[in-house]
């Protein structure tokens, strides 16, 4: 199918003007009852037909005992039936024109049920339809309100597509996106990906002007090629973060049990990766540091970082980082030391780290950023910050945030403040701000080696 | 001085009847204040004595001109006055027996006053007594509720001492464990190590039955040979986790700009620190993750480490994780695979990672665990769970408790759940009944990946 297609029908998938639920439930906990709850109470502003043919209403809303009886189009269906009936049921999506069905149910490939999932293809294939799963949790698109899984309800809106090939770390990854506040604006749960499969995804999300990260769980993909040509093209647009699992080899054999994926020899993949741009991510805490800075910061517009402290052991620590994760600290020039030089005491250092030492107030925090801000030698920064009795983290923040946004030039900047709750909440406060912050100086410096390497596949720099 | 007279009188260092603080102040914010306060509301409670020839009182204490008038004796002096002032200060010490002084004062080779840093040494030898510091933020023992810091005041009680060269940072992180909900028996800035050194306290804190860890931020080192013979017979009896910043080139140039040490190469102190058995960490939040998980765990009695789970996808993650950090996965026995299988659904694993699947219910993670935990062929646990709507996190964690509690013999358990604010607060409850807990997987893998190293170095397996 050309990438125009793709994008066209899946755009029902994201945006669908009504959905069905095949297999809605009135018992809670039941899968087929959260579906629909989570589609109501996320404030879906669609029709939502519930289809269970013992039920007369569900949730306050009328049921049909077939998906044919639902009187308007529907470009979902989101199915949760045993696995027997889901042919008899795709038929009938099929012959009611629905452009997008979602399998909840398992019991497919994944148990060896392999002719049942090539039965399920070729029935959404001869529909023309696209088909999400087999056993999936279901999807989200927070854009359109659409909470289609039996997952958390709140997930918040930000601009990280976010796909999962595993279930439970995908819905468990989910209530730890709200819990750390982390916006998304997709989360896909791609099951068995009998049919739409990572690359389609990478296509859709490139095209959604919703999206400016895209991140993957994933343990095995059928077809490599297809991955990479799509991936290639992509990341010049937009990055790709994967955290592909069963790098070892025990890990893979735990891949083979688990979705029956074929890990494949990680050396290919890594080289896979690295050639076509895609950021690899060791744990899904690292693959979200690096998509919070991307989806959040301008590409630099060279290498040269900037460290403003006011704290020498974090300063040498991310100092470390930077070798470590190749980001190069600015060979300070003579005027601009001297610049620096007006807002630290005598024994700070201008140097790269610049440290304004523990007396170092907000006010002389905000001549320093405004002055990295402002210098064009400096392409980013790294603003770190051990808390002490001089300074209210909260007002750091206040003054960090009003001469970022203020500042002419859009820079990358990544945080990290050392302390207790004053500085997390000044960090919270500074994410909400749209500025990516970290609980170490070694994670802001590895989002902003991310966004580096982003920069220079894509061309930026 | 042989290791007994050191811990003798270091003993007066952390465990002082009267504490006499030199430049007290009136002026809240100043330094001089905040550790008579900290002194005071921390509950320390042993004799404080405030001196400052301006002052009658200070926060409800009765003021001292000099502390020749002070009436009883004096363990330790805190001395925050100008650095010029410190050699008389000294004498006066001296003249008085004070048997330890913490210098808070800067000015002396941090900024090149080599000389007077010299004298104050030669000052406190001659009277015999100990020095710690000078340019340092002071001095916290919580088995005696002694903080004698200018650092935040509620330190929680636990079994970690945490020694930093660096000031901002060390105090930061004190504010940091207490958000962490980290304990720790004590916290020392080293400053210059004009006198005290982390050698001293290594001898200090190995013979103190309050601590289990010790955990140092260090910069440079002035006498590598004796820190590896004493670090190298401490490591026998207890952990040493070791930060050493200043890795990179850029990052050794920085430490000197920062706290004046050569950080030396880098190859030479990997050497040291592995010869004698101390473990190097990158970042604090590694030294922290592995402290708590040395302070809290039992050490194992052999190589075989087991993973439960409900998400196959942490399941592989976590098996990744155990390649990379060397630790050893139990090759399943058939009968063990046989007495899993009762806990889990047809379509699960009972291989390792024993993947008893999403459908697991608390009583399932119950019995898994305690086959684990009965089983003498497993020798430690990594324990993963993804929040589902199947369990309830907290009453998962209360039955890991009581399993955890309820065993014949004590092995170590490391746990991450994945999820939201109900996983977080379940994880801060096994926390709090002594079971490490870490937001992934690989770095519950790394925390017990640290276990096994020590445990293998002190001849343990």
């Amino acid at each position: 199918m050309p990438s125009s297609e793709v994008v066209k029908q899946l755009e029902y998938l994201f945006k669908p003007e009504a959905v069905a639920v095949i297999g809605a439930s009135r018992k809670p906990k039941k899968i087929g009852y959260e579906i629909v709850r989570n589609l109501l109470e996320y404030e879906y502003q669609g029709k939502i037909y519930p289809v269970n043919p013992k039920a007369e209403e569900i949730l306050g809303l009328k049921c049909y005992k077939s998906i044919l009886d639902v009187p308007g189009r529907v470009d979902l269906a989101v199915i949760s039936v045993p696995a027997k009936l889901v042919p008899a049921v795709l038929k009938e999506c099929g012959e009611k024109g629905v452009k997008n069905v979602a399998v909840i149910s398992s019991g497919f490939g994944e148990i060896g049920n392999v002719e049942l999932e090539k039965e399920i293809v070729d029935i959404a294939r001869k529909y023309g339809m696209r088909l999400l799963g087999p056993n999936i949790f279901g999807l989200v698109y927070t854009p359109t309100r659409l909470n289609a899984s039996f997952g958390p309800r709140d997930v918040l809106p930000g601009n990280i597509a976010f796909l999962s090939q595993s279930g439970a770390l995908g819905i468990a990854l989910m209530g730890w996106t709200i819990l750390e506040g982390i916006g998304l604006s997709a989360v896909v749960s791609l099951g068995n990906k009998a049919d739409i499969d990572d690359a389609d995804l990478l296509e859709y999300f490139n095209a959604d002007p919703n999206t400016r990260v895209i991140l993957i769980y994933m343990e095995g993909i059928k077809d490599g090629r297809r991955f990479m040509d799509i991936a290639k093209k992509v990341s010049k647009n937009k990055p790709i973060i994967v955290i592909k699992a069963g790098r070892s080899e025990k890990g893979a054999k735990a891949v083979a049990s688990h979705t029956g994926s074929l890990a494949g020899s990680d050396v290919i993949y890594s080289v896979a990766f690295r050639q076509s741009g895609v950021l690899r991510a060791i744990s899904f805490e690292e693959a979200f540091d690096w998509a919070r800075a991307l989806s959040k910061l301008p590409p630099p517009k060279g290498e040269n970082a900037i460290i403003l402290t006011n704290g020498g052991g974090v300063g040498v620590l991310a100092t470390d980082a930077c070798e470590e994760y190749d980001v190069k600290l600015l060979d300070m020039p003579e005027d601009l030391m001297e610049a620096f030089r007006k807002y630290m005491p005598p024994f700070g250092s201008p140097k790269n780290p610049v440290d304004l030492t523990g007396q170092a107030s907000e006010e002389a925090y905000r001549g320093a950023f405004e002055e990295a801000l402002r210098d064009p030698r400096v392409h980013s920064v790294i603003l770190l910050y051990c808390e002490t009795i001089i300074t209210d983290p909260v007002l750091l923040a206040d003054v960090i945030i009003d001469a970022y946004h203020n500042a002419k030039e859009k820079k990358p900047v990544v945080v990290n403040f050392v302390g207790g709750e004053a500085s997390d909440k000044a960090m919270r406060k500074l994410e909400r701000e749209g500025i990516p912050t970290y609980p170490t100086p070694e994670r802001a410096v590895s989002a902003l080696a991310a966004v580096y390497r982003w920069a220079r596949y894509s061309g930026h720099i």
